[in-house]
């Protein structure tokens, strides 16, 4: 058992979040633990890049409203409180609104072979805003 | 994908909680995800029995203060923010302060094999409060 009190917040890579992000890592996986948990934050209109992950994800909205889209989907509003299941191979983004900062938490279920989540193009503003 | 935003609040099981307590589920399992997300609320005094997981799990304190303790460790407090991390086969408990509320979401790893956790002995006042 360990405890994380204070974390480094780091701002998150350029190359899968468009826009002012910062991360704060709660969990690191584990040779016995598949799960990694991160608290993001989005300032408005910042939002992932199209991504999916080879197991799945939840997101926990903890502060906020923002927005998460799945591909081929509407664009859905989501606030502090919601829950967001993201299953095997589901490309999606998510985000901050374009008025509005959003805070999630990102618990991702590592794969037992060591795949990475495949990431894809920046979300235009067209989709963003659709 | 799908979205989580209205639960309802269920009464904590006395058999694995004593003292009031409020579980709100917001992730269940499926197929390919392999994580259960609850936000569970203590009242002061509330905690759960002395139990352990076949895999793993990360608390992630949401609000107010409480108590976690690993078997043959120390009680440690914990408050909004932090993050414990919990693996497989250890031992523990955790809850409210005795005159704190605390919420903390519990992010448990699935067992690809169904096994289920392990519950022991409820927390004695003796080692609640050392």
């Amino acid at each position: 058992m360990d405890i994380t009190r204070a974390r480094a917040t780091t701002t998150a890579p350029t190359q899968w979040i468009s826009g002012p992000a910062w991360i704060d890592e709660l969990a690191a996986p584990d040779s016995d633990l598949h799960i990694a948990v991160d608290s993001v934050r989005f300032a408005p209109g910042a939002r992932t890049a199209w991504h999916s992950h080879p197991v799945g994800q939840v997101l926990v909205v903890t502060d906020g409203e923002g927005r998460v889209q799945r591909r081929g989907e509407p664009v859905e509003t989501i606030r502090a409180g919601d829950a967001v299941r993201i299953l095997a191979g589901e490309w999606h983004w998510h985000g901050a609104g374009p008025t509005t900062f959003m805070t999630h938490l990102a618990i991702e279920e590592i794969a037992a072979d060591g795949t990475q989540p495949e990431w894809g193009p920046a979300v235009t503003e067209a989709d963003y805003t659709s």
